[in-house]
């Protein structure tokens, strides 16, 4: 099987190799000419075969972009995978622009991170039935090997939909786990913090992959005395929490943990100077005369 | 009426003061002996008649003490109200162990701040209805004029409880308004914040006597620039997510208000240095290092 | 002055009726041509003279196509508010679209509810400072009597972006009360749970006027026996919520309280299910069989 | 080596078999006396070799009652291990009880639950390493083999400590996993959820152990039908938030999972009842009228 591949940048890349290990011929186009293997989407189009398959890995606004510079570049029944964070509100929008011109689409969504490349990368895939089974031979390659790994999740936008939620759930696991190293940290009595870290990975409710990272993390800086408390987020915790507010579902500890982070980026937090303020007010607290 | 006050700091001092312009006679007695009317707790004893009424205004710490010192100089009948900011699971300790030798005990819970002097101190008052009719008078004298502004709540204790639950409302109430204000500021389209502030003053669902207080902190300081994003709890917030924890009552709102004054005191948080160090391990995503 | 008035329902309605009584006259249409002035918006325009005002109080699917059926019967220099619960995104394009056709446009937050008639509507109007004075009359008739009740906020979209803030903000006091009510209620030691209500009305740092709705509801129902601990929301609490996730502002309190009322109108929580099944088997804890 | 164990219920029962298995000779005592090895105390202590090494699992009730009547029985140097799920607090106090007459004390927290008899118990234990040392056979017949699974995680308490903290974590962990199982499960598009948590078993950042058990779980019944959402809490949960707050730690996740399983056991929220009380009085809104 050939397969085009759009987007060759750290996870893209990564892609690529790992496609060309499992057997798939790979052509790649990025905007670095000297890792693409096309010149611009006309000649990957060229080099690929009916029924083409093109897997997208470019930043969420690329896409829609992307998309409409190859759809008169591509035949009915050619496949368009979106495997970047893209928005699940927009696959719909992307299939139907792309049925216009009998061209099929499939979102998937795609775990894995610097470790996908090794272990292979978790397939969570949204869109027809068929137009999965054809293009079954690329996610074959990608997925880890073994049973898991791999699933067709539901109709377009369910691939996104699933990997959002799978980043969502992933934001409430690291800030328990974070809060649980926290609070062994402020204790007087316990010494040992990174030993238990590291044996809670056998015969505990709490083993998971994140453990193991943790493990690791402190192997290296007992107290992460090297690391500044400031975490980014990227994206899909903000969806998860959107989306549950429009559907009426209830997340607190998702949210929790979004906000955890939005506060961990602020210099100074404006809400707790209104608290002083308050405090100030009625109480005659005094407040902290900010250095700024 | 005569009644002994000891313990005469800022709040004591006011309210001996306030006592004393509502025609009730105050002995007063504090550490600070240029201030006090009595020279010890017997002094201030010999100068009053039975059923002598004794209000405490001291330091969590220093209530067992004092008490401990009043039993033996009182007489069965006699009084001790315990006005501070006591833990209400202490009360029924401290009830039990006057009525050993006869004596009768209250639990005031007492709101007002700096502002109590002019405007009267709301009092929330646990312990037998006949002993809180003899004291009534000091309440009179110490409450605000008009028809609200005093309950008796309940037995031994539930004056500290509604007290501590009053101020654990008052920890969810004045998040919700600061993080209200926090979004105002972050708008681009929303120019005149303190003004939406101050017009919110009539006519809305969220008028309150805090509402007022961020009036008057805007009119200071329009954005807060001068006030650090700081706040200290005193304890009765702590104590409201414990007893509801123990009581198995979910207090969202309340613990999440906790919460963010911990994570104000903190220099970095572990928590989130955890949260990034994760994020590094799994996506190689960078890590802020630490300036410390 | 005179204006015209779209959207005759209980607010509508109520508007109207303190319009007249502040001296403007009014020319209200209603789908219920009982209660209208004008037969359409056609008939509504030409009752009125230029510079025509005319406020939208129509529910907010319904006010693009109101928008889109005044713009070709109206003048350059007209002017139309939105005064319904709009979503604050909206107001710009509403603007522009108008804009077009050298109309004006306003946004009105508009907070009062049943007691707005003889209290007043507080408002929040975003828009050109000039297009808010030329409109002042009808503001003014309005608003509450005194200095509060009225802010112009911003631009286009500031006015319901502020109603929508406070709104946010109601849900967290809302719900700060109602977790210290259900902790007081769950106190053995407090026996006189609506007399703490009524006597925090003064002195305290938590009094507010929806402590006084709560103490007016206690003395319907003392312990809420009649009423189910089932709550809706509005909108505006969802669009808090949303804001500020896509703004990167942290908001807690108001996301808890917007949760729990989710949780509310669930019969039964999906989410604890999912506890419930993993607490069976990871621990063989029992798991309550499901009624339905 | 020979140890003593008292109580033989569902974890002590297994426990003792384990033990076995590994080659440790056990005297089991229990009030059951058809599965006891020893008729009591005296019996057991009798039946041991010096310095003698007993492991309470019993409940937490129980544990001060069971050390008072050991002490007079026991030797200096002898060993007590309270391997149950007691309170952190309790330790130092057994430890300083016991020391009065020489013998030693350790904590050990224990995680494993009805998977412990084949897959082994984490061991988390709190006390001085000379005497961690001597009770190490237990330990290892205990422990899950492979090189984790056991911790010597500080001074005494620090055992159950970190047992509370490990459990702290599951809560908020158990509330991640199911919110996203609720988003999933609210979703229209998505079709094959108890898939998709299949897939994540590898590849994916969020694979664990308790994932793996919710793929159970899902697999005997798809959409959780024939559970309800109902979840009990045991102490540690309680305990973790408890000690959060008493040392000013935030635990957003932590606390939000515990309230989560408060709300799962109300027939109805009390709270719930005050906010649409509320919103009857302010806006007129309905109410639903309960049906109890």
């Amino acid at each position: 099987m050939r397969v085009g591949l759009i987007g060759l940048g750290k996870m893209g890349g990564n892609m690529r190799e790992r496609l060309r290990r499992g057997g798939v011929e790979v052509v790649g186009l990025d905007r670095n000419k000297e890792i693409s293997d096309a010149v611009d989407e006309a000649d990957l189009v060229a080099k690929l075969d009916g029924p083409r398959v093109i897997w997208l890995m470019v930043p969420i606004q690329a896409v829609t972009p992307v998309i409409e510079t190859l759809r008169p570049l591509l035949s009915p029944g050619d496949i368009v995978i979106d495997g970047g964070n893209s928005k699940w509100t927009h696959d719909a929008k992307h299939a139907a622009y792309l049925a216009e011109a009998g061209i099929e689409f499939l979102d998937a969504g795609t775990s894995g991170g610097v470790w996908g490349l090794e272990n292979g990368y978790a397939l969570m895939v949204g869109g027809p039935e068929s137009v999965v089974a054809t293009a079954m031979p690329v996610f074959e390659a990608l997925k880890p090997e073994g049973e898991f790994g791999f699933v067709h999740a539901g109709s377009h936008g369910a691939g996104h939909f699933a990997k959002m939620v799978h980043n969502g759930i992933e934001y409430g696991l690291m800030q328990a786990y974070a809060e649980g190293w926290e609070l062994l940290e402020a204790s007087d009595i316990v010494t040992n913090v990174p030993e238990i870290f590291e044996s809670w990975r056998e015969g505990t409710v709490i083993r998971s992959w994140l453990l193991d990272l943790m493990v690791l993390a402190l192997q290296d800086d007992p107290h992460l005395d090297e690391i500044e408390g400031y975490a980014e987020d990227s994206g899909e915790g903000r969806w998860t929490v959107n989306a549950a507010v429009d559907m009426g579902v209830p997340v607190p500890t998702i949210a929790a943990s979004l906000f955890a982070r939005f506060v961990s980026r602020q210099e100074d937090s404006p809400a707790m100077k209104m608290v002083a303020a308050m405090r100030n007010q009625f109480g005659g607290h005094a407040v902290q005369v900010s250095k700024d």
